[in-house]
């Protein structure tokens, strides 16, 4: 049986150079705050508590934190002096169990993966596990010292590291897996006597060696997943890094992108086979393609599904849509939350659509807005046609049913029924429900007044 | 005279990295399949005959080769084993004639240029010329062993390099101009008595070595063009080197790029002196720019023909238009197919016009859709006006004469026509001819309800 | 006090490999001109006279120059004949005073800074002083040679550099700071004996060597700074760099880009506190924008103010538009000069906006043109309203008034005004002011056919 597992992560900082009135923790990565990227990468482990140390601007965290972690059981603890990484654990203890052991990560440090966490905790046998990188150009960080038989035996900072120590390429990460009875018995024992007068949570290395406990260290696979964002620049830096490594692994499963470096991927993209998507396409939340999808440039999508074969035109705008298989779409078409297409149905250029159903095979071709609307199969919807679903102070339905033709420049003013294979007239604005197979018109005669004379300008 | 040539391309592989349904040389590069980019490159060579070896996936390669080099004769001969590179050019040897030489091109190496080819056929004045290139990082590419003189002498692979061979920077690219009476001579020789067991293309070298004959070697100009696909990365590492390309010549040439890493040509740019072109601009086809031609952010554009000094704003979608000089478009126009835009013709904000034309110095600037229309000049059609030619049936023709003023939310009902300096009301329905110089309405009389109770929420 | 200071431009080149009828100075990077770069920065010093030394193109140069600098006083002097740098600044000595120093500067070196040229007038305290540069890779640039105190003794060019002096590094830019009565003096005795047969300017400075004069040297912060322009490709590479550089500033001050290789800033951009611009904006002219403000990918805005909390959403084009605090725009919208936006105003998509105020908290989401309008507060315009303003002959105004709720479709005809809490109907054709609290009609009453014969496919 595996010892229980805490999570510890430390989120206390400003981030002064971030420039903002938030917290750094909630700077936004790849959509998501960098704090939230963690807590949802713990969530694929089995973890028994998760600890978060605030410090400036906790509140503002914890808000947002737990309107997004409803189900989760967070335990809050404040950090209400920044006296180092060392201290901010330590104002754990009393949350932390006696027994079990603790990952100790960092809310500005948004991109380890679980299966690193995994390993790390793996890796845990004798009481410490922590996360190492060899590194090209290790300059100014933390050196993994290492005795004849590879032993770790310190860390060493850049001030004190000697000429010999200044070659070590091996870094720290300072993400830990450590056993609770080790943190209860050295965190107290920790000494700000330091320049700095801070409490270092490397000292607890060596307080470790001391007490001949053989630390495991284990590598990350991507460099990514031990950088720390400080400011603007770090922080994009580390989002193109983020969205190089989604592209790349949908490019492995198959998906062909016009220009790996002009798309975002802000959630989680599922693709099916021979997906195109072109450049400047933008994803949010969770997308899923079906095979064959034709996504053209600057498509924004977010928390949508597109079914097989769909071909979505430049410049299209959709939101929480559900779309069917072989459907066309755009180009500047907007679908808004709760639209769903039906498959071999077409939205064309200038189209808004929210909170209806538009059955197969019908066609929305052209400069309209349809809200609130049922509308079946085979029906052809004229350009200009608007359903007037709002009357300034109620929103009501639109139905048009089976193989119904509006007319271009048509008002349908709801609530109102459109009946089976009726038709409206071009121009005509309609109050009342129109029967199965009518023809239903609203429009004045058309008059003429010969030889009319011109404005002229003033 | 030169000896008559033919064409061999391997087209035969899976390309099972590529994760899709289709056939390697099927997919697409800068919006041609890979294959069509050799075709179209051979094209611009005298050939006698092409013969293309296809496997999996061949009926579907033949099909959409077939649609689209209608004109074309192409010999396809099966692979039915894929046993190397030798064995694919031997299948061919029943269809290649006895005299004449071959190029021996690959359906997954696209950008090889028609100059290296027409340089390499050339170059084959003994039997034999080999196109070569010299690489800074050789490792795991053939390398060309040559002796005292700088004759080649052999093609020997990665691994079984010596030291000294490792040092060679010259590698094979695969393509060849042969004699085909050497190849039916080498060809059947062939042996599979290697690791692989494959019958390797490369053997041929030794064999004409054997035979005496001092083999000719070129390189291409570009790197580019001995580079292969074999999985999505290499394909959209490839399609931002050809585009570069694209870029670089245009820029020779004058056309000045906002940003050189952020436009995409798929197809034929061809454009006039001071073009200047936005940021994320995509081009297909075949498309002309005039001179002074300046085109901003986002635009789209498809097999199109735009004047001199015509203002393209942003986030325009155009495909296959006609427009004249001087002619202003967008922001978010969609000019569909069979669009004519006759010279100082102004078409704005989401406007969309197919299968119409646009006479000199008409304007339709706003939310309209124009299709199936002929429009004069010095038209003027306001707001919202829709030209109604579906009637869910047939499609019919709106004739709007010379200097005609359609107002703001009009409805054309076709086949109609408005006459020469006609007037037709704001909100009009018009659906019979209006004469000359005439106003024409077609709408309700205004009334008035006072101290109208307004809806309440409910 | 400091002596007067005079600015010479040398804009006299053609810049034949930009293949242009422009001449190259005006060529433009970041939306601006190249001269004009330079004349904006010589604006942020005292400068007592500017003169451009014009050649080709030199009536298109002053012309376009004069159109932007009216208040300006520039003097013009024509270079007729090329005959290198030293005769262009020699034309000028008729027109320079005898006392006080001048800057010469180029007319294709747009980016030298002002701090750079104050530093550089300040260190000209002998006579003359230039700016040089330490680069990795000098070769083919004029070296600064220096004696064993450190002191400039001459430019030794690429092609009389001896073994030694290729290995220097600092190299001269070209610009300098002189004291007007050396280039008196030394001008005019420049000679052409050389295998160029031009006036090297250069050779200013072994006069003032051999007059025994110390030359001061400084480094500007920026290589670009020094970089001149001499084809498209630089052109391009120049103006990247440039957005580099204005995206790092913006980051240091505390905005959020999605991706800093995807945004173009051409002109001025001054943002508040969190905001976020994502990929692929394009900033034209002045823009200012508040705190908090999100703009979401492809906007293209031009000359705006932005209050704080504006949401800006995908795809908007806004040109000469003040916009209040919390206001949400887009996608799609189109906000034309002088459109004005009060706080908590809402426009969505597929709405065209221009000469208008719109009223706080009021609401235009779909489909609309208003233009000439002045829009209360808490109104509400339907999908599809129009406001006609344009009768052919002249524009009129539109007034609506606090509450007034315009139904869908409805087109107003200008000039008009709707009431205070006035109610239109959908569909209606307004073309007499409606009074407060009133509900207008404009459309017929409905009436049905049964039993519809649909049209049949001809």
């Amino acid at each position: 049986m595996t010892s229980p597992l805490s999570v510890i992560i430390l989120a206390a900082g400003k981030g002064t150079r971030m420039q903002s009135a938030k917290p750094k923790v909630l700077q936004t990565l790849a959509g998501k705050s960098l704090l939230s990227h963690v807590l949802d990468t713990c969530h694929k482990l089995t973890v028994n508590e998760t600890i978060i140390v605030h410090g400036f601007g906790g509140d503002q965290v914890k808000s947002e934190i737990i309107d997004q972690y409803t189900q989760s059981s967070i335990t809050w603890v404040a950090q209400t002096e920044q006296l180092g990484t060392g201290h901010a654990v330590k104002v754990t203890l009393s949350d932390l169990p006696k027994e079990g052991q603790s990952l100790i990560l960092y809310g500005d440090v948004p991109l380890v993966s679980h299966q690193t966490l995994s390993a790390l905790k793996t890796a845990n046998t004798n009481g410490m596990s922590m996360l190492t990188l060899t590194v090209d150009n290790p300059f100014g960080l933390g050196r993994i010292k290492r005795d004849h038989v590879g032993n770790i035996t310190a860390i060493v900072e850049q001030k004190d590291a000697s000429v010999d120590d200044q070659q070590i390429q091996e870094i720290n990460s300072g993400i830990y897996c450590v056993d609770n009875a080790l943190l209860h018995k050295y965190l107290p024992e920790l000494s700000n006597d330091n320049a700095q007068q801070e409490y270092y949570l490397t000292d607890i290395v060596k307080m470790a060696v001391a007490d001949g406990i053989t630390i495991a260290a284990i590598e990350p696979e991507h460099t990514f997943e031990i950088e720390g964002v400080n400011n603007r620049q770090q922080l994009a830096s580390l989002e193109r890094t983020w969205q190089s490594k989604l592209v790349a692994d949908l490019q492995e499963a198959g998906v062909q992108f016009a220009d790996p470096t002009r798309v975002d991927i802000r959630g989680t993209l599922t693709a099916g086979q021979d997906v195109f998507i072109d450049v400047g396409v933008v994803f949010e939340g969770n997308c899923t393609l079906g095979d064959n999808v034709y996504i053209e440039a600057g498509c924004v999508i977010k928390n949508s599904q597109l079914g097989n074969a769909c071909h979505i035109k430049p410049y299209c705008v959709i939101d929480r849509a559900e779309i069917g298989a072989g459907v066309d779409v755009g180009p500047f078409a907007h679908l808004r939350p709760d639209t769903v297409l039906s498959d071999n149905s077409k939205v064309g250029n200038f189209v808004e659509i929210k909170k209806s159903t538009i059955g197969q095979g019908s066609k929305i071709n052209h400069l309209s807005y349809v809200g609130d609307a049922t509308v079946g199969m085979g029906v052809n919807i004229g350009a200009g046609v608007i359903t007037c679903n709002y009357d300034g102070a109620n929103k009501s339905q639109t139905i048009i049913e089976d193989n119904a033709f509006i007319g271009s420049n048509a008002s349908l003013v709801a609530p109102v029924t459109i009946g089976d294979t009726a038709t409206v007239a071009a121009g005509s604005v309609i109050t009342k429900n129109v029967d199965a197979s009518a023809l239903a018109f609203g429009r004045a005669r058309q008059t003429q007044k010969d030889d009319f004379q011109r404005p002229t300008k003033k």
